[in-house]
């Protein structure tokens, strides 16, 4: 295949404008995971498709497939997507950027008279986000029947009503989640392509457009880790008969963040975080020795054996530290999300296909993690993004959209089309 | 002089007993400063008093005085005493034990017969603690003219009533607060000498009924310091781009323990506690880094050196931790409250009347810190406790107390009587 050397950067610049003026509320974006917000972006994408001579279906959970039909309608197709809805007061690109780089691909191919050996898809995929719901990846999830059918009666959190009642009033059947029925087989898609804003600062940090990304972090998270000591007066009990809450859990902590700094040295890919710590508001006091804290320890790796290592030196550390505090540390549960490597034939292209070659793990979750997880082989893409994203400021240059895009059209290309 | 060689132990059990049943609320003891619960304490031992032949004076804000008088009614006199305010639900011996250890003195030298040469003063000190009024000290401040006059409108925290309004009503006069008039010349004082429960556990951890106390610790606390950073993805920011304000305060923290080792390993005596610690609930989450976190820094020590040592070490690692974590440390005012050394002498005196003499620092502040303030040469007696104070389980043997209250009658047998 040949022909199209270029995605279709004017019809991608038109569709970011359009999602832009028609989501926008306030400040941010506004597309509410199967609410009117992300409705209208998907009618958007689903309209320009159509004017570029798509064919286009909506499966029963409200996924959108775009697809330049190949010669051979029976082979395995190729995904292409992302998802299109947004959080409260997002941004205009997290999750949009993936589709419309998909179209603009396909919109190129389209006009240089392709057509390829099997079905090349964009995906508008419902609802990765899910703010309302609580419950991450529905759209995809969902598609691969992976979803637990407890989840359809869980509330939107404005207006409460159900996700089951929420689907069914927009026209979409929630009857294969509660089957938990498979809407798309795996055996028949080739492969999965997600072009993504990068949500940290290391792009703009390394002045890159783009970065080919080496997998999804897996995640286990203790969230509800307790530390209990008792409460004395600050100036009347010296150190040695103290159970200081807060003393022992600094010590934890800085503790953890050393094993952090060993394993970062010995090569593996970490990032540990503790974002909610605190001493009791109702029993603290500033003269006070702390009888208690509660915090949040949260490990991230792309494997899954340096969150288990990290995971059992946290609670080995929490047993000495505690005996040695005479406190109690109780790190709870954890929860856990397992890591999604992205295939290595199709990052080791794409590296080749940057003139800047750069690989970095994803650290926030993707729809790419459940195409990885049924055995799709997938692959994505980051392209810079400024100030983060989750908030009203993303900022993308179109320049930057362009490489990530045209990496994505290379990459099509180099399969057996 | 000579004669009397104990205590009046039962005298002291029976005013114990008393207090307990006037003033046990549920389970624990409401003396409520300026309030029914003081008054029937204060009601208790002046009735003792008379009993006993001692000569009973209020003054103009009612602290009370029990005098056995001397012989030179105008030399310089020696005071007992301590408070008879407890906090809301606290414990039967917290204030009380100063008090009637030196009514349970004063009594056994009135029955041997005993005349000094000069006055001995038992003084039934007002409002120490001042849970109602949160200003402590009322009374021996008050006593020497050095309350702000301010304070008379500070609304008491139950009812609302006034400072002022409830002196009035209580019979005193607010006026010598208003124009910082001194009721006692420290001139007119040869010593003050407490005896008081210890309020942490050391005593018990050591096996020892009572102890001599080197001083009363100042204190030099960071009421409000914080941290700022920025909220960013737990997973997408890796660690070089963090700006973690949890990492940053753990780092302080820790190295703040460092110091707080290094300083005892030399000698010094100091405590450092930070007995609130938070990251805002209505930022933080479980998957964030944190912007944000407030924390108490509480030093206290027996040295003022120690404590402006350790705060400018607190100042500098704010300083080169903020840089290194990019966070910004503001540690804010401290609130500081000056150290109060007791006499050498007394001290050495009392070391050798104790049978195994054991000497420590108070953490808690005491009446004693005021007149050492003024420059009367003071003492203070621990007497061990079990469970701390300022709670319904305060536990003090008459065993532990009567040899505390001994070594009060024999110091004072040492002084020229």
């Amino acid at each position: 295949m040949s022909g199209a050397t270029q995605p279709d950067l004017d019809l991608a610049a038109s569709l970011f404008d359009e999602l832009g003026r028609a989501t926008r509320r306030g400040r941010g974006i506004v597309r509410d995971s199967y609410g009117p917000g992300e409705q209208a972006a998907h009618d958007i994408l689903r309209s320009a498709a159509g004017t570029i001579g798509l064919e286009v279906l909506v499966d029963a959970i409200g996924n959108l497939f775009m697809t330049l039909p190949g010669r051979d309608r029976s082979a395995p197709r190729i995904i292409m997507g992302s998802h299109l809805d947004s959080v409260p007061q997002g941004g205009n690109f997290d999750g949009a950027a993936g589709v419309v780089a998909g179209v603009s691909v396909l919109a190129a191919m389209r006009r240089a008279g392709v057509t390829p050996k099997y079905d090349l898809s964009v995906m508008g995929i419902r609802a990765e986000e899910s703010a309302w719901f609580d419950i991450a990846y529905l759209g995809s999830a969902g598609a691969f029947g992976l979803l637990d059918p407890a989840c359809l009666s869980i509330p939107r959190s404005d207006n409460g009503q159900s996700l089951e009642a929420t689907l069914t009033q927009q026209g979409f059947d929630p009857q294969p989640i509660r089957e938990r029925r498979r809407l798309l087989d795996p055996a028949r898609i080739r492969a999965y392509l997600e072009l993504h804003i990068e949500q940290g600062p290391t792009l703009v940090a390394r002045g890159l457009p783009a970065a080919v990304v080496s997998g999804i972090r897996g995640c286990k998270r203790f969230r509800n880790a307790r530390c209990t000591g008792e409460y004395a007066h600050s100036g009347a009990v010296s150190r040695p008969y103290r159970r200081d809450a807060v003393a022992a859990t600094v010590a934890l902590l800085h503790h953890m963040e050393k094993v952090w700094l060993e394993q970062e040295e010995a090569g593996a890919d970490l990032v540990l975080t503790t974002g909610e710590l605190f001493t009791d508001p109702a029993m603290h006091g500033p003269s006070k020795i702390a009888g208690e804290t509660h915090f949040v320890l949260d490990l991230r790796s792309l494997s899954d054996a340096t969150m288990e290592d990290v995971a059992a030196e946290a609670r080995a550390a929490a047993g000495r530290i505690g005996a040695a505090y005479r406190v109690q540390f109780d790190l709870g549960a954890s929860s856990d999300s397992p890591p999604a490597v992205m295939d290595s034939r199709l990052r080791s292209r794409l590296m080749r296909l940057l003139d800047r070659p750069f690989e970095m793990a994803s650290g926030a979750g993707h729809d790419a993690a459940v195409f990885a997880k049924v055995g799709i082989p997938s692959a994505m893409i980051f392209v810079r993004n400024e100030h983060g994203s989750h908030n009203q400021d993303e900022a993308m240059s179109l320049d930057d959209f362009a490489v990530g895009a045209r990496a994505l059209l290379q990459l099509l290309q180099e399969f057996p089309l």
